[in-house]
C-alpha cells in the first residue's frame, strides 16, 4: 500500500471519445487511489516507491460484467446449439454438479487464475444456486484479491429438479449471504442474482427486490437475450407491457445498482426506461453470437445514454478475455451499422475501451480509470513480441495488443493499488 | 521419409457432414502419403518407425486460402477504416516497403514463424507487385518446409505511383516467376495474383489469363468484398453483365485452378458460374467483419456446390489462426441464419473443419485429409492445459481446442510427412 508510481506509456479513456495518452509518465498512486499522472517526478514525490515500466503500456484494468463462474468447464464447447437447448443439454448439467464443494473449489481456482491470467480485475458473476459453493466462491475471490460482485442464483421453476429450489429457502438464503458478505470485504461484494423471469415465480422476484432494497445491494438478470425467449416471457406475464417492466414492477429494475445481461430485443420504451434509471446492459457479443441470440444494437443504446460495460458470458461466449471481448463488440457493431442503420456509427477503439474499463467499472464506483481519486487498478502490458520492424504509435501498440496480444502480453496486474499475484499457486 | 505412424486420437473430415474419429489409433504414412488407419499395428508394419502421441489429438493441418504476407506488420492495426480508405492509408504505404528486400526478409522470417506456429501447413498467399521480394518469399517458404501458392502481385492502375506498375513488365516479371518457379519446388507454386478488377487495365487481366493458360498455373484474386467495390467494378465494365463475367471474359475464372477471396455480395448468376467453372471462394470472415464489409452466405453456397475454403486475410483479418477463422464462420453463419434467412442452417463444427482442411486443401490436391492416398499434413495437438476436472468426448476436445486453445496446443507439425521445424530459427 502507501505510495507508489508505476512508469511507461499510460493510456486511459475519461471520456470514451479519445484515449487519453501520457508517453513515459509516472501514475501516482497513494492508499489504492490515484492522485496524478505527471511527466516529472518533483520533490514531493520523493518518498514514492518507483517501480519503472519505461516502453511498456500502462492501462486500466478490464472489467467483465458479466459471466457465469460455474460454467467455466464448458467453455468452448456445445457451440452448435442455441440458447434454451443449450441451457437444458449443457449448462444446467454442469451447474448442478456444484452442490460438490471439491469439484466447486477445483474449478474456482481454475476460473480465477484465469480472470487474474487475462487482466480482469473486477467482474460481475453469477454462481449457482448453491449457498455453500456461493460462498466459497467469494472467499476465493477475496483470498485471491481480485474484486467482484457474486451472486447466488436463485431459481424456484423451469429448470431441473435438483436445481429447483423451494422460494422462502431460496429468500432464506440469499438473506444469508447478504447479511454474512455484506462488510466482510471491500472488494468482494454480493449481488441480487434472479436468473431471469421464465425461472423465477412472481413471489421469489418480489422476495428479491424487497432484499435488495432493505440492504440496499445491488441485482443482476438476463434481459432480452433471444426472441424465444422474449416470447415466452410474454406469455408467462400477459398484462404486462414488456420484460423492463416485469422486473422494473417488481423491484428490481435500478431502485439499487442494477445490470443486465444482453438487451438485444429492447423496444424504445425499454430503452429508454435503463436510461432513466440507469439500469446498466451487459453487452456479450460473443454470447450473443455463440447462441445465435442476435446483435445488440450498441450505438443506438450509446444515443440513448445507457450505461453500457462488457461480459464475456463465459460459457454462453467462449472467450474470458476482455480484449478479445471488445474486438466482437467492435466487429458487431460494424455489422449493425451496416446491415440495420446507417446512423448507428461502429463503435471505436477508444469506446470499446471505454465500455471495457470506464464504462463497465463505473458499476464498482470510481473504477476503471486514472482520474484523480479513482481506485487504481491497472496492468502493465508489453506488446514487444507482437511488433515486426514497423514502428508504431501508442494508439496503435494499444489497438495491436487488443486485437492481437493476449496474457502473455500482461505482465504485472494492480487492484487497487496493490499488485495481485497469481492465485492458489 | 520413408515409413512412419503417428498414434494418437484421430479426427478428420472425409466428408463434411461428420468428423470421422479414430480413438488411439496408428496414422501410417510412407512416403509422404496416407496409407491408411489401424487400430493395431500388424507384422507388415513392423519396420515404420512409430511416434507415441497417445492421448493427444492427431488433426490434419490448416489450409489458409487467402492472406497477404506484405500485411502482416499491420496485422491489428487500422481496424477504425472501412476498405478502400483502409487500402489508402495502410496498405498500399506498407505493401510500397518491399522493394527493399532487408525488409522483407525481417517481416517474411516472422510472418512464416507465425504460420507454422498457428499450424497452417498450405496456404495461398499474396506477396507484392515486386518481382524479387516475390522470389524471396517463395525461397522462404522452400526453406520453412511449408506448403504454399505465392503470386506477384499485379497492379497497373488505380494504386499509388509508386506501385502502379507498366502493363508489359508486370505481365514479362510475371512469366519470369512462372518459369523459374513452377518446376523448383514440390510444395511451393507460383500462382496468378490480379489484384483486382479495379486495379487492374483489360489489357493486363487479358495477359494474365493466357500467361495462365499457356503455363497451366492457378489464378487467385477478389470479388465482391464490398458495396462499393461492386458499384466502382460496374462503373469500370457498365458492359458486363456482372464482376464475375469480367474475370471470366478474360479466361480468369476457373480455366485454370481459381480462388476468389470474400465473394459476398454474389448475384445468383456469379454464384453458379463459380460451381459450374469449379472456382474457389476463399471465406474471410473477420476481415469481412472488421472492414465492414458484409457477411457471405456459406450455407448458401454450400447448397449450390461452390468449393469453399477459409482465409485468414491478413491484415484486414487480425486473425492469423485458421481455428479462430473457422469459430468466426461459424458464428456468422449463424447470424445469416437468424437475419437473413432461416433456410440457411448455421454452419457445424464438422462443416467448418472440414473447409478449414480438406475443403481448401482441395486446391492444393489431395491434401486435408487423411484418407488413403493423400498427403499426409497433420497437427499434433494437447489439449490437457484446457480442461478443468470435466471429462471431454474427443470431439469436444476438439471443439475445445478450436474456440479456447492456441499455438501453444500444437506440440508437432508436419507437412506431406515430413515433421517441421520452427523455420529461421
Amino acid at each position: 500500500m502507501g505510495k507508489i508510481t508505476l512508469k511507461g506509456d499510460i493510456i486511459y479513456t475519461p471520456d470514451k471519445d479519445k484515449l487519453k495518452i501520457h508517453k513515459d509518465s509516472y501514475l501516482i498512486i497513494e492508499n489504492g487511489l490515484v492522485v496524478g499522472i505527471t511527466k516529472e517526478l518533483d520533490s514531493l514525490s520523493e518518498d514514492y516507491e518507483i517501480r519503472d515500466f519505461t516502453g511498456k503500456l500502462i492501462i486500466p484494468g478490464f472489467v467483465d460484467l458479466h459471466l457465469h463462474a460455474p460454467q467455466y468447464p464448458n467453455r468452448g464447447i456445445g457451440m452448435d446449439k442455441e440458447l434454451i437447448p443449450w441451457l437444458n443439454t449443457y449448462t444446467f448439467i454442469e451447474e448442478n454438479k456444484y452442490s460438490n464443494l471439491d469439484y466447486s473449489r477445483r474449478v474456482f481456482e481454475i476460473f480465477i487464475r484465469d480472470l487474474w491470467k487475462v487482466g480482469t480485475t473486477r467482474s460481475v458473476v453469477f454462481s449457482t444456486v448453491f449457498l455453500n459453493s456461493t460462498k466459497l466462491l467469494m472467499d476465493m475471490f477475496i483470498e485471491s484479491g481480485l474484486g467482484a460482485y457474486v451472486g447466488k442464483v436463485n431459481m424456484d421453476k423451469n429448470t431441473t429438479p435438483a436445481m429447483e429450489e423451494n422460494t422462502q429457502r431460496s429468500l432464506r438464503e440469499t438473506e444469508e449471504l447478504l447479511l454474512e458478505y455484506m462488510h466482510k470485504s471491500d472488494l468482494v461484494k454480493p449481488i441480487i442474482t434472479p436468473r431471469f423471469v421464465p425461472t423465477c415465480s412472481k413471489e421469489l422476484l418480489i422476495g428479491l427486490g424487497h432484499l435488495a432494497h432493505k440492504y440496499n445491494v445491488p441485482v443482476q438478470s438476463h434481459m432480452n437475450e433471444n426472441i424465444s425467449e422474449v416470447y415466452w416471457v410474454k406469455e408467462l406475464y400477459p398484462e404486462i407491457r414488456n420484460y423492463a417492466d416485469i422486473y422494473d414492477s417488481l423491484g428490481l429494475f435500478g431502485k439499487t445498482k442494477t445490470v443486465m445481461a444482453h438487451c438485444i430485443y429492447n423496444t424504445d420504451d425499454e430503452t429508454e426506461l435503463m436510461a432513466n434509471n440507469g439500469v446498466y446492459a451487459a453487452h456479450c457479443p460473443y454470447s450473443n453470437l455463440n447462441l445465435s441470440s442476435g446483435m445488440m444494437p450498441a450505438r443506438k443504446y450509446l444515443k440513448a445514454s445507457v450505461k453500457i460495460g462488457l461480459g464475456s458470458d463465459i460459457s454462453g461466449g467462449h472467450e474470458l478475455s476482455i480484449p478479445k471481448v471488445m474486438t466482437a463488440a467492435i466487429e458487431i457493431s460494424k455489422m449493425v451499422w451496416l446491415m440495420s442503420n446507417r446512423q448507428y456509427n461502429p463503435l471505436t477503439l477508444s469506446e470499446t475501451f471505454y465500455l471495457a474499463t470506464k464504462g463497465g467499472g463505473s458499476f464498482f464506483g470510481k473504477v476503471g480509470s486514472f482520474e484523480e481519486g479513482y481506485e487504481c487498478d491497472a496492468l502493465v502490458v508489453d506488446v514487444s513480441n507482437l511488433l515486426t520492424n514497423k514502428s508504431l504509435s501508442l494508439e496503435e501498440k494499444l489497438e495491436k495488443f487488443i486485437y492481437t496480444g493476449d496474457e502473455r502480453n500482461i505482465i504485472e496486474r494492480y487492484v487497487k493499488g496493490i499488485r495481485i499475484e497469481e492465485p492458489f499457486m
